[in-house]
């Protein structure tokens, strides 16, 4: 027995599946995210030769054809083999087959469906086999991750993975309301989606901001609430039908009563004020609201519900819910004497009244309402979800009370936190205060991309790859939190999620060219890899950024997790546990970059005013990485006030490795 | 007077336009392309403020606030400053205006349409005038390339700017037919089309590998020739519109009645041969044709195009026509029987038959008929116009003969030959033996993308940047020819390109990525920027490729114009004719640099099989660098089987500084 994938246990069985290569077989193992749930490795290797082939049989659904087609071409576009099958599809008649498919029954798209595989590698075949062809496409990518490599080329690592999710419900939102989504956005991040074996993607798509779906039964929302920005109804089946082909649920979210004011711009008599109404163009919390007490409101939202239930078939619709503070509520007279009329005693109870008719509609409609925390209110029934994005505390309370959940609390990929963070927030941890049937209830979770500081050129970068950790933890085993691990598998997956045309990685040079206006990024890149934009909407603290602010500068360039800071900081603790020379040398020359970057900054910068306003920062850098070769030199200084510069954020971004440094010289 | 951009003259004015800051502002318009007609350098700048706004005035179409509103991102998102207009609309009332746009008329997106344009730049505002707006368009684009910085800031030199197109015709052909291209590529790319002025997409849309619009009349036509892979009647609404707002004419492609494989896939009835048909997977002329006998076929023509017509605004319809090889037509008793009875003698007059019954369908439907040099017949009417593709000549005897025409000759992009190749090119050079009703027949060219080696991945570096050099051919005056001058401005605009999504840098590193498997792609980044894929279709050579090759090895990330190849034979050029011993440094430092590379591209291809058939040409590297090396040291030796392998193509990519080390070796 052997462990070799964070705290998996790996089972060695005789035959076959031998001890001999294992150590070579590591490396291969060691590149999955999610870990699967049982891993045998064997002894040997499947060559990938010129003439691999796929074949599928069973009775799946047709959507495995296209994957399976998709997985040939990603095998042959990394590989360069020149793979002579131009399309998986049934009934071929193939010489002889690399890899079989064998799927039971068509899967459902849909919460709870069977997504298990079972991979098995032997020497001279690959054998694939699940119940459905969503667990057939989980078990195809876990094979390409397994693409190794030899002094003769590419092989498979002979195993036997036996995989299932730990969670049923693995979601990304993706807020296209906020700033515009394009469909290609759509595309390539479900694809990255499907890479690590996530399922549900919820699409928020009103906001104060924008009304981002095309409505044939009242027009005047996209018309005026999207300023030309929104997604038809064929672009709506399109994304569905994409994502249903790569084991996807894709559902809604049209937000209200709060969070409305697009709704209001063509429609302003359904506010809880008079109006006019424009589209919303900072960021914040609004105060338009609809008006619970207008029957109009009810007859709107009966037409476009009923419009748009059908375009997604999924049957979970999301109504918001959240951050109704209730202002204009209180300001309307009218408003008011209703709530005294109905004996409603406070905006909650407003709220819960309102959400019961909204319930109402969408269970005539056949969906099941679920919103975010607010919702949960004692008028309201056991049979909606809540979605928790307050706290734990409210997801276990609405487990407790009877309500399913899910858990988004922990994944706001938008405050810009490290993936650590987010990998170490389990949904279901064993210590955790519910019963059997409570932890039931609990279905999994959903990182959520809000959009205020997020354009199409940044969105990959946000989401990718800090949001395979999250997909990890809903589909791994509990046990699995290996923090170092999971950064340098983190590193391989987001080199292997470009192939889905994901920019994550190469916008962040195209932003660099543009902001030193084709001169040379390297200093540039020097300083970005060391700090982090400001965590938490920090960034708004100095400069009100709006929806055509320019996402364009440092702290845009900027990712959650500063590559060069986590490494250096990692060294700085190994050296000062161990005092290796090894370690002292490689510190020693990240300073001296350091040390030497901002003279060429300001340079890049001489050309680039948008660049200036980082040279604090960058000379911040250079002082403290002095400050650092001094204490490496054992040279007594005072550099109270060189830590304290460094520790300022600048430019809406800070340094990442200041503490290291303050270490070396208390050391 | 002074010469500062090509072979423009630059005129001095006195007063405003006075002579002490020409100098400084030489940079800014040395950044031009295409490079106006008449640049008047004056004296001063144009401070961008963060309160710069744009306002428009006249009679435009409403596109221009678009163009406008776009201009102002471009603007802020380069710049940082967070400009705080959000859109720029009709009729706002704005404090102060940065930038003035008058508009006489609404512009009309078809041929001959007036482009031209005046930009005035104050020191206290801006003023773009033009009759419509497409020439405001291109004033905008012109304005944004100005953008120059001192140590206050950003700011527009001071000037006047005089533009307008050489030729009306400027386009760039998409075969979106062999490869697929998603709405995103087809996006992106008139972008990156409206940003150098060019005026017309010609889009290729059937084929033997696909017949890529959805077809309500014959809905087998792309529900069987094209894989899934189709544009909808929306999705071409969208694309038209999307150009329109960008002043860019769209028309279409049907390619009949050779390269018609796609269309008898669902159709085998249309072709001269009974069939069944297959879509075709490989790259070459193939013989399934329709079969211009059977009145079917007119009726099925009529119909697809009757269809296809409304959903393209403008006048003209390519039928393409080209390499009609006419085999299935000989093998056809029933065809020849036809051509007996109709007095048609050979192959060129039953084409010409077919193309005139095509004639009335189009002239019914008021589209004028555009196809390859193959329509020209003497039986063709003149009111067609032919498009030249095998030769200046064929150009040339069209005009004599009546016949209106574009060039696509000399503007092969797929063939990967260097953009000084393409922008020497002229279709009208002064010494044409044309008159001048002959000379105005010639309306301008097109760039041609075909898409046998190239997909969404690659496709934009195979247009980019080299299309911009075509673009200022086809805009700017015929004296504007220096070639370094262009590949200097060709970096600038190449960074700029970016912006709009366009993928032709960013893409390089991304696929470098996948080949080293994440590792360290420097080694493989100096190999890649000294060669260039083998061109004009020699690729084909040793490696049969088909459409679902893997187009992501060494040939598809080096590019036409080799980076450091280009630089470095420039400095041999110029040391061994000065001998200048800095020059020699950076030559000696280049082959260095080379000569240390192989060893550490034998560490990546260890890791990555798919590099490994590029060692021979990474070794042949090292000892042609070696060879250079011992030249500049004076050491005696024989080159020669150096020299000769360093010639020899090696996994279908070529070193392009063979010659220069060879001049070293011999000097």
């Amino acid at each position: 027995m052997k462990k070799i994938l964070g705290a998996l246990v790996i089972v060695m069985t005789a035959g076959q599946f031998g001890m001999s290569s294992v150590l070579d077989s590591e490396e291969a193992f060691s590149q999955l995210m999610p870990i699967p749930q049982e891993v045998k490795v064997g002894d040997g290797r499947y060559r990938i030769e010129k003439n691999f082939t796929v074949a599928v049989s069973g009775n799946p659904d047709e959507r495995i054809y296209g994957a399976a087609s998709r997985f040939l071409r990603r095998l042959d576009n990394r590989t360069g083999l020149f793979l002579p099958q131009d399309y998986v599809e049934p009934d071929e008649e193939l010489e002889s087959v690399g890899l079989e498919i064998v799927v039971a029954r068509a899967g459902e798209v849909t919460l709870g469906e069977d997504e298990s595989y079972v991979l098995e590698i032997g020497t001279t075949s690959v054998l694939l086999k699940s119940e459905t062809d969503l667990g057939a496409m989980h078990g195809l990518e876990t094979l390409l991750q397994l693409l190794s490599t030899d002094e003769d080329g590419y092989y498979f690592p002979v195993s036997k993975i036996a995989d299932s999710p730990r969670f049923p419900w693995r979601g990304l939102m993706i807020d296209a309301a906020r700033h515009f989504m394009p469909m290609d956005v759509i595309k390539r991040n479900l694809d990255g989606m499907a890479a690590v074996k996530m399922n549900v993607m919820h699409w928020h798509l009103t906001e104060d901001q924008g009304f981002r779906v095309e409505c044939k039964s009242y027009p005047l929302l996209h018309e005026l609430g999207s300023d030309g920005m929104y997604y038809t109804h064929e672009q709506i089946k399109e994304i569905v039908q994409y994502a249903a082909d790569r084991g996807i649920r894709v559902y809604p979210e049209f937000d209200v009563p709060g969070h409305a004011t697009a709704w209001l711009v063509g429609h302003p008599e359904l506010g809880s004020k008079p109006g006019p109404y424009e589209i919303e163009r900072g960021w914040g919390i609004f105060q338009p609201t609809l008006d619970p007490t207008n029957e109009k409101v009810y007859t709107v939202l009966d037409a476009v519900f009923s419009e748009m239930a059908p375009l997604f078939p999924d049957p979970y619709f999301h109504i918001g819910g959240d951050e109704v503070e209730g202002h204009h509520w209180e300001e309307a007279e009218h408003i008011q004497a209703f709530m005294k009329e109905n004996d409603l005693k406070d905006k909650y109870a407003l709220q819960a009244y309102f959400n019961q008719r909204i319930l109402k509609i969408l269970t005539k409609l056949d969906k099941k309402m679920i919103g975010w925390d607010e919702i949960l209110h004692p008028a309201m029934p056991k049979n909606i979800m809540i979605h928790s994005w307050r706290g734990r505390d409210s997801m276990v309370s609405a487990a407790k009370d009877g309500y399913a959940s899910i858990l988004s609390n922990g994944y706001y990929i938008d405050l810009m936190q490290p993936a650590s963070d987010h990998y170490l927030v389990d949904p279901l941890p064993s210590d955790i205060e519910l019963n059997y049937e409570e932890r039931e209830r609990v279905y999994g979770g959903e990182a959520t991309m809000w959009s205020e500081h997020v354009t199409t050129e940044t969105v990959d970068g946000r989401i990718w790859p800090r949001t395979a950790a999250i997909a990890e933890r809903l589909w791994s085993a509990e046990e699995v939190r290996d923090v170092d691990d999971m950064y340098r598998r983190l590193d391989v997956i987001a080199v292997q999620l470009e192939e889905l045309g994901l920019t994550h990685i190469k916008n962040r040079g195209m932003m660099m060219r543009r902001l030193t206006r084709g001169a040379d990024i390297r200093p540039l890149h020097v300083l970005a890899d060391v700090v982090e934009p400001l965590k938490i909407y920090q960034r708004n603290a100095d400069l009100i950024y709006r929806s055509h602010s320019p996402y364009t500068l440092l702290p845009d360039v900027a990712g959650a997790d500063a590559k060069d800071a986590r490494r250096f900081n990692k060294m700085v603790d190994a050296y000062l546990k161990t005092g290796h020379k090894a370690d002292e040398g490689a510190i020693r020359s990240m300073l001296e970059m350091w040390a030497a970057n901002h003279a060429k900054m300001e340079v890049l910068a001489a050309d680039s005013p948008a660049l200036r306003e980082t040279l604090p920062l960058s000379e911040a850098l250079r002082d403290l990485a002095l400050s650092g070769l001094n204490a490496l030199d054992g040279k007594s200084q005072n550099s109270n006030s060189v830590i304290e510069r460094a520790k300022a954020p600048v430019a809406r971004v800070e340094l990442q490795v200041v503490d290291a440094v303050e270490k070396l010289i208390n050391k």
